[in-house]
């Protein structure tokens, strides 16, 4: 087990109609809030409505920027900027899913940087302050809301980078399950691979005999094989979307990460999928992890994919290395139960960058992966294993 | 699956040497520490010599209270405040387990209390401040290093009551497993029930689909199953003091309770036994558990147990209602394997107080456990049961 340090300081909202205590939860923070926006389903759904409702209730002056979409962008969050800045913002308020969260982040620290904003991103840079920050969760997925992580994408130079600092961590985050009800299946399924696959990044590891995480990360996993489906087939059963929810945040919130080395291989991978063609980040996921899996297996690692078969896929009375191949395929036979493609060619990507892609993780991390490290050629062999 | 506000505040910096960031971590709260400390084994192994070379590092000045015993008392509460009170203690630090955390609660907040400290813990009354406090923690038992609770005795009214604020959790605590190594093994293994009760007390629930909360709890009792027995019998290992040190915290930060109605008649009745016999909580407990056990399984229980004997023991092919009394054989076998008493007499208590006992209880609580809830009868049954 390694050391680590870890605090999990955003307070947490569980529950139908947690939206009452917002303003409360607010104000300690200040009295002009920036609500930041995805396309327009809260308003569409009334989600949008409680919020200023409860706003107003508490006196609290609020304004709005709305549209980020998916894969947030950089031109995005410096319009927020703009925004924030006019009006001397307190507080930002994400109300959605992680697009709409991580770009909350950069603005929140954005807001003091005077130079070129994606340096941080580039450069993995401290930052010395940031806008508080709260979410109002909408779709379960990236665990966004209960860590400090943001992911960017900057379109101008397709590049798609994560950043991460404590001081980015929501201060409250409001998880009302009955928020994600109207979820289409398919952002319900994507939500379910990404939580999975953040999971899985954490779970392989070099790391040895850290029971709690390890054990934990098992926890999680047999509640979204168990309810994801539930979910994905009856969008409005509370049991079902509560659980997912809740595994989202607890997925990446730290907590199964904490003493271990962590992998995160596949996201880096899908990262450059997804800032070269804008596919959903749970759908490159879903068609990635079972190829890197494959990839991954070898006699040095194969005790790993035969525990995860046994704890996870209660695999029982097979050889270690018959449980590990099964373990795999169960994976894909989960996602695939989701109706998630399996191919890169299912959502309309060649091998035209695969190379190229492959080439920009090399020169900017030389390496990836540290449960499996990949080299270029073994990160271009998982991609055209994924064609 | 209930709707629950949660937050996890406490800085955690756990493993080995984390002392290093002892200085730095309480630097922002202030420059004035008073040191709280149990009957001198912090000073024998060395670890007080290591906070105070830190501190001094650091520039801080620190003052000293030592003594405080298991069990922890009101009268070293009120010489601890008097103490902070008269050299205007900025920050108090916690160095030892969960009775000195537990004591440095109640001075961090008894500091600021005019009246009668025990009337907080007789009438559950809300605190408007705190010092801020941090836990240098030797004794993996009672989680008091990542929750706002407080357990003290007063020994003149034989009361042993509970206080909980989120305004006592503490700010830092330092998880150094190697200062769990000269922990003898009684200790260790009231240590160890301790916990294992702690997540029973919250396992067993009326709630409903509670999945994340349920199945973490079972990933922390078989990371308590596996490697309790082994820090019981190889004290330096590190691998087992890692693991039961981060299960002890996570089986009381509110994770596993998160969501659930939970029961808590086991940790109540053990209060007064303590109360009354000044025994170890985790003896106490680890006679009790069991019994508690064989009472509340019933008809509209069963369900319960056997989810609990299969997903824990990996109890399989039997029926429901054997699984259930299996899981009950297989819990006091793990508790007799850590060589703890299984009866009140084994620790030289007679059917004297029984009857007194469940009377308090029931005029304190009326009833208590949410569970399987008792009636005074109840617990004085389950009192005789144990004998």
């Amino acid at each position: 087990m390694e050391n680590f340090i870890l605090q999990l300081p955003t307070r947490i909202y569980f529950g139908k109609n947690q939206i009452e205590n917002l303003g409360k939860a607010i104000r300690p923070y200040g009295n002009k809030v920036l609500i930041v926006t995805g396309k327009g389903s809260v308003k569409k759904y009334g989600i949008f409505d409680s919020v200023v409702d409860y706003l107003n209730k508490d006196g609290i002056k609020w304004f709005e920027y709305s549209g980020i979409c998916p894969n947030p962008r950089l031109s995005s969050v410096t319009e927020g900027i703009k925004i924030a800045r006019e009006n001397n913002i307190d507080f930002i308020l994400a109300l959605g899913g992680g697009s709409v969260i991580d770009a909350v982040k950069a603005m929140a620290f954005g807001i003091y940087v005077e130079g070129d904003l994606w340096d941080y991103y580039l450069e993995d840079r401290r930052i010395e302050k940031a806008l508080p920050i709260g979410t109002v969760l909408t779709l379960s997925a990236t665990g966004s809301e209960m860590n400090g992580g943001s992911v960017i994408t900057n379109e101008d130079k397709k590049q798609k980078y994560p950043f991460f600092s404590y001081k980015l961590t929501p201060k409250i985050s409001i998880l009302d399950p009955t928020y994600t009800f109207t979820v289409p299946p398919d952002q319900t399924a994507y939500g379910i691979a990404d939580i999975f696959s953040h999971i899985l990044e954490q779970y392989f590891s070099p790391t040895c005999g850290a029971w709690v995480p390890d054990r934990i990360a098992e926890a999680l996993m047999k509640t979204v094989i168990h309810w994801g489906p539930i979910a994905y087939k009856e969008p409005k059963n509370y049991i079902a979307r509560a659980n997912i929810m809740w595994a989202s945040s607890m997925a990446l919130n730290g907590i199964i990460g904490a003493g271990k080395i962590t992998d995160w291989a596949t996201h880096l991978m899908e990262h450059e999928l997804s800032a070269y063609y804008d596919i959903p980040h749970g759908e490159g996921l879903a068609i990635l992890q079972p190829y890197w899996m494959e990839f991954a297996l070898d006699e040095e690692t194969i005790n790993s994919f035969d525990t995860y078969g046994r704890n996870v896929w209660d695999i029982n009375g097979m050889s270690d290395e018959k449980t590990a191949r099964e373990s795999i395929v169960r994976t894909r036979e989960f996602l695939d139960s989701l109706d998630l493609p399996s191919h890169l060619q299912d959502v309309g990507i060649d091998d035209k960058y695969l190379k190229e892609m492959a080439e920009n993780l090399e020169k900017r991390f030389n390496t990836i992966g540290r449960f499996k490290i990949l080299k270029r050629d073994d990160i271009e062999k998982i991609y055209r294993m994924a064609l």
